[in-house]
């Protein structure tokens, strides 16, 4: 597959690392990166050498956001339907990130803003730099708070009332904030790329098909009563039960061995 | 308009502050002044020369909920449908701040109790001094804890648990937990409501129908799934992108100046 | 009624202690005492000598989950039914100790792991000590992290990103992380058991019918949208107002006394 000028992927033992590559202009997002990446987290959903991503950006940010030339002029040209195409674009991007079952770990330094704080918030963990900041900062561009899903994910892992401030104001949530606040995991002083991809590792050695069935459920349970997700989660990990890797486990546990699971 | 005697309401620039004043019983609600907040919120839906509220309340307190002589004795005499209609009326007063466009920023001092604390919570951003003593004191007065939207918002705000914990007991949250937990944005030590009106207007000179999109969303994403919710908001910012000040937005960054929005 | 030889339960002037007691091997669960506990919360709906609950478990842990040897070994066994029939059990004790109206304050130290860390995660309110680690393990025995509830109620105790980690990854939160995100309510250095206690008589000695609203609403609004929420906390409280604990605060309070409720 031949990416984008822009971004860059490498499987590593099944972690496979994205980077957006722009660094001169703080790795900004175009319509082709948009639909790169898109098509590679719908890929993996069927893909058994993917078990985990990292997300992050080249040199010392993660993502600009939406290029103001490449995509703000331009879409002030477009009429209805061609605005309508562009949102429900960059919405498939958040929508493949939660649908793709391989857990996803997003390594942040620098900016993070726009439509690159998204990348960052629909991820499944963060880790960040004290440098990092992140700006959700549409209402600076004349646009809603709600974008790509950002109104809806975004106080589930802050809270309601700081979600309000930053898509009110449009101001950068510092790294500090980030981690008291839940946005991000860990700080880390070091090398966060080399930390996340540790951890994606780490993820990606444990059993894939359960995997796969938690990331879906902590989507699908954000909108049911609490007596229908236990009855939907009573399934879900039944089904997990039939698995080789619950085997594998019990019979490494009574071995006293370290259980060595293969996602199946 | 004629208010109340103890509710003021000042427009400056756009941003109008209500000011709960009865300092001597600590700005408690009337049946009166709950009648008449609804009213301004509901007004304020169509009205282009509000473009953010700030709720504070006179001499150090901010408000200590309904009246115990004027609200709660009465209530005792009532019948089923009269006790109806108190408590939808409660209920409109938060449903009218969650409908109306514009961003409503908390300024408070001292004492905010029963359905004080819910005016604090209801708004979308909330400042606060050192001072400031939040109780959802309901079990107190012998009543549940699910007060005009408390079970719903509150747990949104600083989690399911914490909320537990004060709407079970009726303790005070202290300034300090209150911004540790998220209930708080921010705590500020000298002129609380300055600082507020300082935000709001800042907000105000932001994009405001971009704005009531952001509140709108925020609130009706509670109850869908992620897929809705990024479907839902893709229509929401198609919407925007229609707008004079997206355009403003692009057109200054281009020349640029700062953008100057109008709310259109 | 005859327990299990390792669950003990003391009523205290309507607090009901639970204790799961077989500290040799960390206070596991088995069937029997699933079946004992589901059983416990089902019967509390309806017995009026029973105002608050604690859970805890005996000599410095909380409960190692399920038994590996009693519960593990056994699964491995059963054909698609069998494992539904036990996923259900497990879910049914989330669901009772959510639908019984007494508010369950878990006192935690040591391990929580497993299903021991789903009954402190399904509780109202969670003390502990700093020695507590809680651990939702499921990854490591090859399952997935929805397990009786988790992916449903843990984000919303802790947030979603923090939730997602623990789950994805299995490893323990410590006391200190718990308290900071909202699982503990509270770290308590010396008897915990001793402090969950006083707080559940505290809790026991408040209105008991408005309590049990309170805890039914706090988990039915989760899937409900603001308005609907407003709605229904609406006519939950007008029920509360018909109360005889409602008119004895009043009358607690007019003639400056402390008032006594009798839950009814």
């Amino acid at each position: 597959m031949s990416l984008p000028h822009h971004l860059r992927s490498e499987n590593e033992g099944g972690v496979v690392t994205l980077t957006l590559d722009r660094p001169e202009r703080k790795n900004p997002l175009t319509f082709d990166s948009y639909a790169e990446l898109v098509a590679i987290f719908r890929a993996a959903a069927t893909d058994d050498a993917v078990r985990a991503f990292v997300v992050t950006g080249a040199d010392g940010n993660f993502c600009s956001g939406g290029d103001v030339h490449e995509i703000i002029g331009p879409l002030l040209e477009r009429d209805t339907k061609g605005l309508m195409r562009f949102t429900a674009m960059t919405g498939d991007l958040v929508k493949a990130m939660r649908a793709c079952p391989q857990p996803i770990v997003a390594a942040v330094d620098g900016v993070a803003a726009g439509a690159g704080a998204i990348i960052a918030m629909a991820s499944d963990i963060r880790l960040a730099t004290p440098r990092a900041r992140v700006a959700f900062l549409f209402n600076r561009v004349g646009l809603a708070g709600c974008d790509m899903g950002a109104c809806a994910i975004l106080p589930r892992l802050i809270g309601q009332g700081r979600a309000s401030e930053l898509l009110f104001t449009g101001r950068a949530m510092r790294a500090e904030e980030g981690e008291r606040w839940g946005f991000f995991n860990r700080l880390v002083e070091g090398d966060v790329l080399a930390e996340a991809q540790a951890l994606a590792a780490e993820i990606a050695a444990g059993p894939g098909f359960a995997h796969g069935m938690t990331k879906r459920m902590l989507a699908m349970e954000w909108a049911m009563g609490v007596e229908q997700a236990i009855e939907a989660e009573a399934v879900a990990q039944a089904l997990c039960m039939t698995t080789q890797d619950f085997r594998r486990a019990y019979e490494a546990f009574a071995a006293k061995r370290i259980p060595v699971f293969q996602g199946d």
